[in-house]
This record gives structure tokens, C-alpha cells and sequence, in this order.
């Protein structure tokens, strides 16, 4: 393994722990590779395993840094590094003989540091890997914000083939960790027959199942567990057997080929997403002066306190597009029922539906650069799956 | 019912519509009261339903506004107005002949303009209740921001006796309101031995129980639901039965005169929640300078950008308390696995643990105005029932 000191080496023990050893010349030679599975491993190190199989399918394995890529031996090291069928295969040995890969480093950041100039990056390459015939892709992402820049392909790319998120909760060190499953789920989805952006993770607590997420609708509800991801207001979109590897769709998903390749890689960065609290300072709302759009995350079917009415009216004069969303997360925004809302309404606030706010962030940033003329009427309409017309309990 | 127009009166009808009836003075004779029950509400007008009765404990029923207090006819309508048992009643029949009732009003608002000053208020009512000899406390509130408030409750009350909030997603007027089953059961919890502060709402879809919830761990989780609440990480901590009426307890409450009552009602106006999402401006933290505390809702175990980080230094060096909670709401917050996390808790971020982003709001309103030497050690020490050990999921 890399290690931060000169003095010690750290070797990767088979029941997944890691042990620092001084570096003494003589005393011991460093077995290259994972040698968690020195069988795979090895298999791995030859040429036969990473040779082209025309009878597979390729799948481009995009990776963006997170947990599950810290597995990855990249070969340069560098933002735009590219790596191969055979560093993938190090990584995870259990992706061989499923696919052709191609790997590529689009960014290498925890993913609380991801940013919008990163996604149109990561669209623009996965939109070339698909041009050059992947028949899926597979993005690796730290789990922090994957909602958002998955949601945020769901915007940008049309897609013939399915586009996979996933990560890792905990880190490949640890015994409980998730990476493999994860990838190979994640994999197996890719393979499918699903031309949409999906999220595939960890569906429980235990080794059992991953649930494929539609981009849109996912939401990481759990700090640390490794089902920490749910789609809010229905059941997940499908499962992965572990057992069985066998995909599971309970709804249909758009089918392979539905729809030409595309990407709009456009993006308002002028969008700023505030939750309304009691009690709120009303100079919370300052800073969004001037910006192109601003989400609020009102309370209950959408509502902020009448406090904030003149300053919100201010900033849609001004020609900021303001959209209301709901920190209750589940259901539909509707401001005509209450007073504060219809005030909201008369003010040129748009209703946000059934979309989450984390969504509908991207959602607003996207509408912003591509569609302006049509944002009003866009922004209730479901584009990507972002905007059911019903939601129900799923758990 | 009370009409907008003189030309016409609103007449509430037996399955719960309301019609309109052009004012002709020969025409009809205008029934007071409630008809929807007109026998219950026969025997309300008479003295004998709403006399004191010395078998039955008394409970104070105190109105801050929302949808279920729609229903009841203020004798003033000013905010500082009494109402009296035969006004309780009048609103919802069902619950004659459960106890002895004692009407006032705090506030009558839209909770989304619950604001911590009226906070202060309903606190030193509810401790003058008490005080005074009731057996139980029953909130009205309305739904948007219930749980920011009883949470302000419960840190601020020490009780010996049930102070429960309700309320009310659908208005009385709706035949699917929801206005008196959550009354009667809330009535029924604070009859009950759990001297806690606690919310009770619809737990179903159907009208078959109502759920405790302890009011620092509750959340509106739908935006129209009648069953929106849930306690996060735990099923809720008890339920009514609707046919029997039967009080149950999952996990043993307080019991009653377990502790003393007393109240500590300030609160530090002064602190803001910020929730971060990626593109971020840095901006969004320039109103909190000078605010005594500030939470921060960041993702996953508790991050936000490598850009924030110097902001929050300056503001935490400036004298601001900084407190990280998770927008994954379930789960723990912990910055001792990443970098970033890492250099957030040298800059002196304080870790949230286990308790919700809104919750830690009012909580740190709260230590900082009352025990401001010991919030760091207080932060995540549950003080109560916001931040158990552990969570699970719920559902």
C-alpha cells in the first residue's frame, strides 16, 4: 500500500487490515499488487484476463475520486490520468471476465469538494466514451454529493446506454467494506438494459442486495451505513442480487437505444440553494442578489415566513428565478392553500412540485444555461424522472 | 362558520363541507354551534358536559394557531385570548367527557411565522399551567415548523406532567381531516405516564393510530401526508390506538414527577443554520459574522468544501460557535475521517453527533444563552433525547 512514511511499509493483510513494518532491506521483499485474493491477483498479472473478448461487453469506468476510487492504483496520478483494463482489475479483481474496460481519471477530490465545473468535465467524457462505443458506464464518486452530480448527468447527457453511479462507504481497508460489491453490482447494472442514470449501492445492511436508484429521485440518508441511500417516495428502481448477480427491474426503465446520444453540458453557476428556518436572519438572502436563480427549502408544502416576502419579491423584480422546495423532502410543494404561500405565488415564486431541492438545484442550474425561456413552465415538468406525479412511503 | 362576505353565510355540513348561503333574512335561522355532531354538541350547550369533574384529570389546552386551530372559536380572537373548556369543546366534541379542560391562546399563526420570541412565551404559559395544577399540556400547533418548537419546549422545560404538541395536515372542513382523531389522542398521551415533551400525530395513512413522538427527534417528513411525522433512526417512542384508545409505550418514557418543574426560557437569537450544497458561494456565510452560534447542515459525516473552511475559521476566531450537523439527517456526524472533516474540527467545528440539523439549532439557541461555558461538552451530550447512542432505520 502507499505509504506516508519512508520509515515504514504498509502491507494489506488477507482479512483486510493493514500493518506498518519497518523498512529494513534485508528483513522482507514488498509483494506488489492486492494480495487480499493473491490467486485473482495473480491471474490478474498476466496479460489473459485483460485481453480484449469480443463476446463482452465495454464498459468505460470513470473515476472521480471518493472512497471506492482510493482502491484504484492510478498510473500517473494526475487529474487527467488515464488507466486500463488491468489497474481496474488490481483494484477490484472481481470485475474481471464481466466486461472490456476502459478507465479514465476525471477528477481525483473528495466528493464534498465536487463542483459544477467538474460535472460538465465528467459529461463531456462520459459523452465521449459512450461516442466511442461503450456500451455502458460505470462513474465511480465519493458518496457525499453523488446525488447532486448524478442528477446533474441526468440533466446534462441523453443517454442510449446506462450511465452507473457508485462508491463506498467504507473504505477498502476495512473488513465491512463495500467496494467490491458495490462495483460489481454497479457493473452488472451497466450491462443492462436501462439507458438512464442510475445509482447503484448497498441495499441493507447486509451483503445480500444493491439498489439501483434513479438519479434524480436518490438521496443519501445515512451518515455513515452502508445503505445509506434511498429513492425518496418510492421503492428503488431495481435490485442486484449479490448471490445471484441477476438485475431486477420493478419499474421500467427507458431501454437501451430509446434515445440518440446528447450532451448539454451547460450550466448556470449563479444558483444557490437556501433553507428557511425560524428565526432566520432575513440578510440570509443577500448574498443571492444579483444570481441567476435561487432554490428555497421552505417548510411543510412550501413556506417561508412573511418576513422574508419583501426581500424574496426584491430578488424576482431583479430577475433572480425563485423556486420553492420543501425540507419535508417527501411530497408535493402546493402554495395555494395558505395565505404565506399564495403571497409567495403573487410574488413570482414557482412551485417546485415534487422535486427534491437537492435536485432541483441542479435542476434550476441546467434550465438556467440551456432552456431560459422556458424555466416556468420546465420546472414542474419531469425531465429526467425528477418530478413524479406520485410519491408514497418505501420503506 | 365565519364568512368574508356579508352577502352570504357559510354553513358547515354534517359529512364536512361547507356551502354557501345567500343572506336573506326571511329565509333561514343561522345554528350556532358546531352541527357536524348535533347531539354532542346539544349536550356541549348545556352546563352539565363542561362542569368540573373531579374524577377526571385536568388539561390545559393551549393554541398557537395552524390548521387545527381553525377550528376553534376564540372568545376574542385577540392573541392573548382565553378560551374555556365549553370553547374547547364547541371545536371538537369528541373530547367531552376525558378530562377537565383550561383554553388559552399564545398565538394564533401560520407556524411558518413561529418565530423563538413566541417560543418564550408558550414556555412560561406551559410552565404556568403546570404550575397551576394541570395534569397534562396539549400544543396546537400548526404542522410547518411543530418541530422546531416543541423542541425549544423540551429544552427549555423541566416536566413532571405530558406536554404534548399536535395539529393538523387536512382542515376540519376536509371529510378526510385528521383534526379530531390527533386531538383526542393527544389528549389521551397527555393523560398518560410519560413526562416528556412529545408530539402525537397520525402514524398511518388510515385512521387506525396516532404515534408518540419525542420532540427533539421528530421531523415533517411529507409535505401533505396526514402520517408526515417520523422520529428519525427509531420508531416513534409510543402509539394510540384509535378504537381503544390505548396509550402504549415502545420504550419507557419519564415517568410522571420524576423531575421538578422549571423553566429556563432564553434563548440566544443570534445563531443561523447554513445548509451547504456543492458550487456554493462562499458568500452565503458572510451574514452569520457576528452571530453567537451557527450550525452547518454539510453532507454525509459532516463536510462542506476545502473553500468554506477558511470562512469558518475566521467566523470561529471572531467568536461564533460552529456546530456540524448532516443534510443525511439519519446517522452520525464524524469529521475525524477525511481531511476536510479533519481540518474543520482544528479550525474548532464542533461535532453534532447524532442530533438532526434542526433540532441543533434550537439547541444551541438554547446552551448558548443558558449554559454558554459548557456548549462544547454539551453539544453532543443528550440532553433531551436528541442524541441517542444509536439509530436505526425506523421504517
Amino acid at each position: 500500500m502507499p505509504s506516508s512514511t519512508s520509515t515504514h511499509a504498509v502491507l494489506k493483510l488477507d482479512g483486510g487490515y493493514n500493518v506498518g513494518i519497518e523498512r529494513s532491506p534485508a528483513s522482507f521483499e514488498v509483494v506488489a499488487g492486492n494480495v487480499r485474493d493473491v490467486e485473482q491477483a495473480q491471474a490478474v498479472d498476466g496479460t489473459s484476463q485483460a485481453a480484449f473478448d469480443e463476446e463482452l461487453p465495454t464498459i468505460a469506468l470513470i473515476s472521480t475520486g471518493g472512497t471506492i476510487a482510493s482502491t484504484v492504483d492510478y498510473r500517473t496520478g494526475a487529474v487527467t490520468a488515464q488507466f486500463d483494463a488491468e489497474d481496474v482489475l488490481r483494484a477490484v479483481p472481481d470485475l474481471a471476465g464481466r466486461a472490456n474496460y476502459r478507465g479514465r481519471v476525471v477528477a481525483n477530490m473528495l466528493s464534498e469538494n465536487m463542483d459544477p465545473a467538474v460535472w460538465v468535465e465528467l459529461a463531456e467524457a462520459i459523452h465521449e466514451e459512450i461516442a466511442d462505443g461503450a456500451d455502458g458506464v460505470v462513474v465511480m464518486h465519493g458518496t457525499d454529493t453523488m446525488q447532486y452530480t448524478a442528477s446533474a448527468m441526468a440533466f446534462m447527457l441523453e443517454t442510449p446506454v446506462p450511465i452507473v453511479f457508485t462508491g463506498s462507504q467504507r473504505s477498502a481497508d476495512r473488513p465491512s467494506s463495500d467496494n467490491v460489491m458495490n462495483a460489481v453490482c454497479a457493473v452488472e447494472t451497466a450491462k443492462a438494459d436501462a439507458a438512464e442514470v442510475l445509482v447503484c449501492m448497498h441495499a441493507t445492511g447486509s451483503d445480500d442486495r444493491c439498489a439501483i436508484h434513479r438519479a434524480t429521485r436518490v438521496r443519501k440518508n445515512h451518515t455513515s451505513r452502508r445503505a445509506a441511500f434511498e429513492t425518496v417516495g418510492a421503492q428503488p428502481i431495481g435490485t442486484v442480487e449479490w448471490a445471484t448477480e441477476r438485475v431486477t427491474f420493478e419499474r421500467a426503465p427507458t431501454p437501451r437505444e430509446a434515445q440518440e446520444l446528447a450532451v448539454s453540458p451547460e450550466l448556470s453557476s449563479a444558483v444557490e440553494l437556501v433553507k428557511f428556518v425560524p428565526g432566520m436572519d432575513v440578510q440570509a438572502l443577500d448574498y443571492v442578489e444579483g444570481a441567476a436563480g435561487l432554490v428555497l427549502e421552505g417548510t411543510g408544502l412550501g413556506h417561508v415566513n412573511t418576513e422574508l416576502l419583501p426581500r424574496v419579491r426584491e430578488l424576482i423584480d431583479d430577475g433572480t428565478t425563485v423556486v420553492m422546495t420543501s425540507q419535508s423532502l417527501d411530497g408535493r410543494v402546493c402554495d395555494r392553500v395558505y395565505e404565506t404561500g399564495r403571497d409567495l405565488l403573487d410574488a413570482g415564486v414557482i412551485e417546485g412540485g415534487t422535486t427534491l431541492p437537492e435536485t432541483m438545484l441542479v435542476k434550476l442550474m441546467w434550465l438556467l444555461a440551456n432552456r431560459p425561456a422556458e424555466v416556468e413552465t420546465m420546472v414542474g415538468r419531469s425531465m429526467a424522472g425528477e418530478a413524479p406525479a406520485r410519491t408514497r412511503p418505501w420503506r
